[in-house]
């Protein structure tokens, strides 16, 4: 069966998150409702990389869906710009071999925290990034960050109602960095639990206010008790990067 | 009686623009309620150094209101930013001299428009500039920008119900640049006749796109005939980026 990949970005601020849920708006209703109109009203299911919770953003994430019919790749992308709401882009298409799925082709995925370091808020960020105004150590916070990369048992990391069967992820490349007036935390991953970016950027908040020490992060790793990690960060400053695909040569287009 | 000068700057998406309008959500309103409520519930009138539309954004206005109440200048910008909504935010306040009053001491105004240049919409941007996906001639279109600066009879480039009684403005800085994935046009002058930036950039564009020449501003200069002039551009991709004074000393902060 012709089946499609979709490079996707969107301003999660309207949406319930990525996954469809009732009576709520999601990107994943959105994407559907558009590829349906698009193949002539079939029911189709559009498959992400990964869900995204409320309010979280994406600059580029991965789909796929499978339909009956043939369209152009530059067509679907045209047509998809043209019937989605102006805050879900798609940014490309390709005809892709049947046995991709953008759940189990996916390698790793980048994510970034902002955090909107200064005193006064920002009309135009509000929703893109977390406003802290109180000071923070920020060199504790980079030793803190780099404690998070490797494979580790990330249990006190994840939030109530997770129902990921292990809590032991491989992180890499986790690192903590100034750019101009914000804070941005960055973490690729194959795949992340329920919450666990925004607690553990709550948590080197918490080393940045002095509330914790580098040291409590190695603790609440070793310990897998949620209470030991820190505060849960609001979902806003989330964004999700990229998404990078374990094989590229199966892509036709 | 005590005089105050605040810097402000707004997300203007939400907004029928600076004034206050029946029945509709202005950024005055908004300041003016906040104002009034930290001052004790006094009737206060706040004033713009200009009028911006609907849609339109501001990085810097400047206004100034009186009370019969001193308040602390640092104390006046976090309160304000604690009442404000999220796409408005005082820049900060100054105490300054009775005379100051934030229209008449306006020595220019510097306006931004932004156009996204590129195929893809954005969906972080589509509130913030003019999404043009097909061809532009850039170069034509600066030589034309530049044919703005001076001062010029602006007859052509009013919208309808502009009320000003002379149409004689002296702009200055008239530049259009490329900004990465955008155009910027910038330009500066101490007024603008209503609607003035966006007609100067709709014709801008239909230079750009070939359906006028840059000659042809110069002929709707000379005749002051609006139909000689281009579209009215869209006014959410225009951004009053700052407004500087006629005479600095006159704050005191």
């Amino acid at each position: 069966m012709p089946t499609y990949r979709i490079d996707l970005s969107w301003e999660g601020t309207a949406y319930c998150g990525w996954q469809v849920q009732p009576k709520q708006r999601s990107i994943q209703s959105e994407v559907e409702r558009a590829v349906s109109s698009l193949f002539g009203g079939e029911k189709i299911t559009v498959n992400a990389a990964g869900r995204t919770d409320a309010g979280v953003h994406a600059l580029q994430q991965v789909a796929s869906f499978q339909s009956q019919n043939i369209r152009e790749p530059s067509q679907i992308v045209r047509a998809l710009n043209s019937m989605l709401p102006k805050d879900i882009v798609c940014l490309s298409a390709f005809l892709v071999s049947e046995h991709f799925h953008a759940r189990t082709i996916s390698k790793s995925k980048l994510y970034r925290y902002r955090i909107l370091y200064r005193q006064l808020p920002c009309p135009f960020r509000y929703n893109h990034s977390w406003h802290i105004n109180y000071p923070l150590q920020i060199e504790q916070m980079k030793e803190a960050a780099a404690l998070f990369s490797g494979t580790h048992d990330f249990q006190a990391f994840r939030a109530n109602g997770c129902s990921a069967k292990t809590t032991i992820r491989t992180l890499f490349d986790a690192r903590l960095f100034e750019k101009e007036d914000e804070l941005h935390f960055e973490i690729a991953g194959k795949g992340f639990l329920r919450h666990q970016v925004r607690i553990m950027l709550g948590t080197l908040v918490d080393v940045g206010r002095g509330k914790m020490q580098p040291t409590d992060i190695k603790r609440a790793l070793e310990k897998h008790d949620r209470s030991l990690a820190g505060q849960t960060a609001p979902s806003h400053g989330l964004w999700l990067v990229s998404t990078s695909l374990l094989d590229k040569e199966d892509e036709t287009e």
